[in-house]
């Protein structure tokens, strides 16, 4: 958009990682949570990338997020394992949670990991794509508390908990979905503030429960398929939350327990393809998947019939090449941390 | 409905037995098939209960489904197993599947079965269900030939894959989901059918790919929330029958391979409970959070908030005591399978 300013990935990621490592994060970890905050921004996946580092500094002032966390593998059997993530910044703690997972489904086939205790995760399909690049198929899931309303109710009660699925593709590939379970996520309302747009009243209920179109009124998300969005995040709370005996909706709803700000849950599997079938045979026919998919007759209107992750990875080619956009209320925030932290703004920023 | 035959389940059961005990099932795997298909009329699931008879007879008869199907767990590690079905009737293939998983998850902590060539599976929610009563999370997906537009098609292209999530609850539960990724199933487009209702044009496309309110014209399944449903179609396919080579859709879309009707592909998952934390306390918090949902403030219009398998149990409790209703056309297929097996009709069919 007009207004916006480009920035080279590199020097984001760069300075990201400057902004982090003043923060009092170690310097690998506050690398690797710049490389997950700009590689959502590198996909235009603007909402889980760097406009969060004012959002997370605060959380980091006020004790939410930990930036001094003592991760440790608490339990293990033959494919599962239990990660405490003491609160750490969320990638931190989930790249390496999905890196011994793939190291186990390398054994065991498959492995299943919960993670306890983690903190804003940014865009869950880094997490299931690691597993792609594997050789795996990489699914992962997050709970955190109640944002969404279940089917028939107009208060939130479960979270539009997002779940994504990666496979690795030949030339084509990989495939790779990451889909909340509302029918529009928080980024979408940002998007339409932004754009002095409305939106659509089946998308979320005003504060009263009241179905809204105007994207600021938008307080309590509506679930994608009613019953089934809903279904799906009481059942993921319940293999994420529940499985790691930290439940976050049932306490919030029934004032049982204090559940912490910013707090979440999650899920990683990881299933080694090779352990079942040709890894090479197994891509090849992924290509044939999404080149059948894509050939085929297109609705009324519809220029290209594009597959899970395909529209990411042009923006991702796009502003890799090109650079990626910043708003202005970004690039304030950005200047603001560089500011408090006195570190060189980038040449883009000044 | 009037002209509805009430029968009792037992009785229904057994005489379902007898039909494919005649049809040249072993005694075992005839009750395992008449149990899953009248579980299915209990729930209130009608369109996976005993009016798929006369198809499956067809289908023995021309030989897509195998009476004497050499089922074989092919390929195990710690976590992992891969079962061939050899077009056995799903429930005889999927329940054996299911009781090796959930042994495994003992062991493993939790475990991942995919399975290969299986024939058309009942209602999913019976296997996620049997690893919940084993003190288990269940995961059941299945894949079968297209037979659903995928976001931006105007032709069949995925197949609207169920996925069937499954906790067991204390007093309340278990909380147990069964959902297609397409906006409705066949089975509601066959209701509207009998009921000579119309449908809502976001259902199904014709057969020209036109969205239509007319349910006999309806062929093609739209995707629930749109590229959220066909994604994890792709997805699921991907992650069963990719995995156990043997793709359903691509080799249909592009002409490669023959794909012999009615088969299917699946995956079935276990996680353990007790591997992660204390079962009992793990139903109660299932229970805390049913409690929470249902006590939220309910929507206008809506008199209960019903949780994923309520409204199921519900109708199975109450067709448990007073019978299951059987429309007409069921009854004279019933009537058919009887007279051509030469096994004595119930009171209630004659």
């Amino acid at each position: 958009m007009s207004g916006d300013v480009i920035i080279d990935s590199k020097v984001l990621r760069e300075f990201t990682t400057e902004v982090f490592d003043r923060a009092g994060l170690e310097r690998g970890a506050a690398e690797t949570e710049a490389e997950v905050l700009v590689w959502a921004n590198l996909r235009g996946v603007d909402s889980h990338g760097v406009l969060r580092i004012p959002l997370y500094l605060e959380w980091v002032d006020t004790g939410i997020m930990n930036t001094s966390p003592d991760i440790r593998v608490e339990s293990e059997t033959a494919a599962t394992l239990v990660v405490e993530g003491d609160f750490a910044f969320g990638p931190v703690v989930t790249t390496m949670a999905m890196e011994r997972t793939i190291a186990k489904a390398r054994e065991a086939g498959m492995a299943w990991c919960l993670i306890r205790n983690t903190t804003h995760q940014g865009a869950m399909a880094y997490y299931s794509l690691m597993a792609a690049r594997a050789g795996m198929a990489g699914i992962a899931i997050v709970c955190s508390p109640p944002n969404m309303a279940p089917a028939g109710a107009k208060a939130a009660g479960v979270h539009n908990s997002p779940i994504s699925m990666a496979v690795p593709g030949d030339r084509l590939g990989p495939l790779v979905l990451d889909m909340a379970t509302s029918v529009a996520a928080f980024g979408k309302l940002s998007l339409a503030i932004d754009q002095g747009a409305s939106i659509p009243d089946t998308w979320a209920l005003d504060a009263n429960g009241v179905p809204t179109t105007d994207p600021n009124q938008a307080d309590i998300l509506l679930p994608s398929g009613g019953p089934k969005g809903s279904g799906m995040a009481m059942l993921f709370e319940c293999l994420t939350s529940l499985m790691a005996g930290n439940a976050l909706l049932a306490p919030t709803l029934l004032g049982t327990r204090d559940v912490r700000r910013g707090m979440q849950n999650s899920v990683l599997a990881a299933v080694d393809i090779g352990t079942f079938t040709d890894v090479d045979e197994y891509k090849r026919e992924v290509d044939a998947l999404i080149e059948g998919i894509k050939g085929l007759p297109r609705a009324d209107g519809v220029d290209e019939i594009m597959v899970p992750g395909e529209p990411e990875d042009r923006v991702y080619q796009q502003r890799l090449a090109d650079g990626i956009p910043l708003p202005p209320g970004t690039v304030d925030s950005l200047r603001d941390a560089a500011q408090r932290f006195e570190i060189p703004l980038p040449a883009e920023l000044r």
